[in-house]
């Protein structure tokens, strides 16, 4: 099947909006027939040993968005007290999630177990499955940006806390918990490029012919 | 910036285009800017704090494809061996690389010390920086795709093989190993639900609704 440059156009203009959301949100249901769409975007991922290792939990209770809410403010604290003293007020700063705001959660997960225990390609590099749930994840956010809708990963709570909370095993591994909604805007650049606390690295710079090469300032 | 309908579903197109390519590999080079639209797509991927880790070392000499597939090769004899004795004929039957016959290898990498050592995000799951790189990995997977170019990522191989083919330092960590070449054809499923190795799972028990759920045949 043939690519054309319009389609292979329309992939880099997603690409290129997707964004990590965490404001913005709107008090707008996300239909179920968009909802599928993005989940199945997510199942076509390509996965090690076509081992399809996902799970996908929604959540929409408002009690169960608070728990969560709460495990990251704690969180949180413990992670502005890792800063040294010059970044901390700015880190505090800034917000990192929409657990509350947005209609949406879900915790996607990776069930190592499934379709083993020997699974092509993961016997040498036994990580192989956890990065095919995660390859899940990115086709996930470029299918919510696509459907106009902001996605944003909350990494800054212990996995325990969605564990309790979402009554999920001890067998299965958690990747990310994931906020979607409709958004009154997104923001043309990443928001930590653009409020300076890191700028766009030089890709010409990351880039290294035949072996790797140090490159000097 | 909106998305619309034709751009959404040039996205899902690619999604469910996107194959995993050993095999069918053209001898016809991937022209400079092609190859730099692919690479930017990899360095638009999320990554906590916009801590953009990745690297990208590209392979084209013919005697570093060789050392790659030496080391390919004896971690297939050893992946081979942990294969039950029924699977074991079928495995060894399979295609799993096509890193010589593809025109360009790209190593993909995770400097775990940029930008740090306290990285907005990194703070509680530290996963996260080799997670935004795989997520760079996905983006240059469907980027390929939607050039018409097949992408193959080669698990089957010991970090250390390519540590020292590509020079890679010690405090670098080894994501993936990706071949990419234009192709005769994609085929239209995954080749190891095609010939039967394992179905796709049905996406509806998958899904969970608010808590795990566990789910009985």
């Amino acid at each position: 099947m043939n690519i054309s440059d319009v389609e292979r156009d329309a992939l880099y203009k997603v690409i290129y909006a997707r964004r990590d959301v965490r404001r913005e949100f709107l008090d707008k249901p996300i239909a179920d027939d968009v909802l599928a769409r993005i989940l199945s975007a997510g199942h076509h991922a390509p996965s090690v040993g076509f081992m399809q290792p996902w799970d996908f939990i929604l959540v929409t209770e408002q009690a169960t968005k608070q728990a969560i809410k709460q495990g990251f403010d704690l969180a949180n604290a413990e992670s502005a007290a890792q800063f040294s003293e010059d970044k901390r007020a700015a880190y505090q700063n800034i917000k990192l999630e929409g657990i509350v705001e947005s209609p949406l959660g879900i915790c996607v997960t990776c069930d190592r177990q499934r379709n083993g225990p020997v699974v092509i390609g993961r016997t040498i590099k036994p990580e192989m499955d956890l990065y095919s749930t995660v390859c899940a994840i990115q086709n996930m956010w470029l299918a919510a940006r696509a459907e106009n809708i902001g996605l944003g990963w909350v990494s800054i709570i212990h996995d325990q806390v969605l564990r309790d909370t979402l009554a999920i095993p001890d067998h299965i591994d958690i990747i990310g918990y994931l906020c979607l909604g409709y958004v009154s805007k997104f923001k043309s650049k990443p928001e930590l490029e653009e409020f300076g606390w890191l700028p766009r690295e030089n890709l010409e710079r990351l880039i290294h012919k035949e072996k790797w090469s140090v490159k000097n300032d």
